[in-house]
């Protein structure tokens, strides 16, 4: 095999009381990729459609990627890409780890898969690295992994993934608007009440509970944010109503996907969600705010080969 | 049937990451209580043996909790109580909670169970009131349901129990000091860093996972407290030493039990926790401290009833 196409999947991380540890991948948002080997040593980046991103290597993220990943194993040959974006750079869905994703589990398929997928994470953090300033996981191991993700420890990185309940369905709204990472995470305080954290780890652990247990009440119960959310919805124009008309739509919980802008629900079953994408329609299209309204199940494979 | 002796088995609260929220049930220490229907309406208590404790209904644990489900029954009859204490007050390990478990369980069991087990935590909560001067569950919880037990929020109260892994063996030193509950919470802080929020969280959520998937390597991992040990660890002597012995000897983690002075270690294995205890026993044998020393596995029943 000298080529592969993939699809490189969106992701919501940040998942309410999760914050900052759990994620999650998408089935059917995600850009596609073409991978190729080339007699030449190193990663060129042949060909950009849907967004304008830089094609040079060690300015683009699944450059950096994938450059960290061949560093790292030393081959007398090299890889062409081509990146295919549907995901918009800034949505909150995990545009830039989609791709970062995609070099890493692209170039290891292509090679026969030497390293399990969850030793591809670090290299495709090395993109993350390139797009925030921060060696992040929690986009880029669900990307890869598929499923829900907690990253339990970053030294040592450990990722845990757990089967997303088959019900499950996801529903995202993107509003253009731009929301900094950088501000993002500045507007959080940096001590935050002890009751409020423990108000958060119990209901992370309701969380991963109602994961394993399939019990779609408790994970309505548990998906809250007492921490983040607060101060991060003033950055999302129309954030509570959104939020209220979810609920009232049947969604089991709601809340900021990634740093935002983009808004996500969980919902049981496929017409609850798309219910829900009507009514989040309805809030902004009362506003002068475009938006894009997305229904996708939960992914349990990560980055897929096309072919 | 007009007589229950029931075994009333202690707790471990506040399991290292699940501070405030996670708690389990202990299979071989315990209380015994005796109760009997009696003609007279409300509930006395006849006989406490193994500690000194009131006899006065409204002054002691489980006559308080006892009362609030009588008040909450609204009964012809009454009932007398004999409680014949095992668990030391003050050792950390839910000396008021088995009895407010108990006298709970023990009458819903005279009456033919009208009330699900979940229903009695709010009457035995009443008597940790008693206790400790605040309603907490994750004693009572564990004590009343048997396993691990998560508070997942108190407003409304839920509990969500999980099964204990089948070769989870758990390890108790009992120094014999004084930690009073309200100095070891007005050693914590009001606030704490949010990165220590989010370790800990992340933590919880592996724990939890490893509950339900039986890894012990994760629990193992996970059992840490970024939060309220390193507070709380300077009330116990020696506390680093015996911690550092536990994990030698083969302990997957090491803690303190609910806010001291008890010290657990959950470990796999019958033979791992006694070497554990073993250890943990020459840690305090050097010093003028007396102790107490137990092994149990964690008990899926909670309250039992024996005859």
């Amino acid at each position: 095999m000298n080529q592969i196409k993939i699809f490189c999947p969106a992701t919501v991380a940040n998942l309410s009381c999760g914050f900052d540890v759990l994620g999650l991948c998408l089935e059917s948002i995600g850009d596609e990729m073409i991978i190729r080997k080339s007699n030449e040593k190193g990663l060129r980046i042949t060909n950009i459609t849907g967004a304008d991103l830089p094609l040079e290597t060690n300015k683009n993220v699944a450059g950096v990627a994938g450059m960290a990943l061949l560093n790292h194993l030393d081959l007398e040959f090299g890889f062409e890409i081509e990146i295919h974006k549907k995901i918009k750079a800034g949505s909150g869905i995990g545009s830039s780890a989609a791709s970062a994703a995609g070099v890493v589990v692209g170039i290891n398929e292509l090679l026969g898969n030497p390293l399990h997928r969850k030793e591809l994470i670090p290299f495709a953090m090395e993109g993350e690295f390139l797009a925030s300033g921060s060696y992040h996981a929690d986009n880029v191991a669900p990307a890869i992994l598929g499923g829900f993700i907690l990253v339990r420890s970053y030294d040592p990185l450990e990722v845990i993934k757990i089967k997303s309940p088959k019900d499950l369905y996801v529903t995202i709204i993107h509003p253009h608007i731009e929301v900094k990472t950088s501000e993002a995470r500045s507007i959080l305080p940096k001590e935050i009440p002890l009751k409020t954290a423990i108000t958060q780890w119990g209901n992370l652990g309701g969380l991963i509970s109602g994961l394993y247990t399939e019990d779609y009440g408790l994970l309505g119960r548990s998906l809250q944010d007492a921490v983040a959310e607060p101060y991060r919805k003033n950055l999302i124009p129309e954030f509570d109503n959104a939020k209220k008309s979810a609920l009232e739509n049947g969604a089991l919980g709601c809340g900021i996907s990634g740093s935002g802008p983009s808004i996500y629900a969980l919902s049981k079953g496929l017409e609850n969600a798309k219910n829900v994408a009507d009514g989040l329609k309805k809030v902004y299209i009362k506003t002068e705010i475009r938006f894009d309204v997305y229904v996708s199940k939960v992914c349990d494979k990560g980055v897929i080969k096309l072919q």
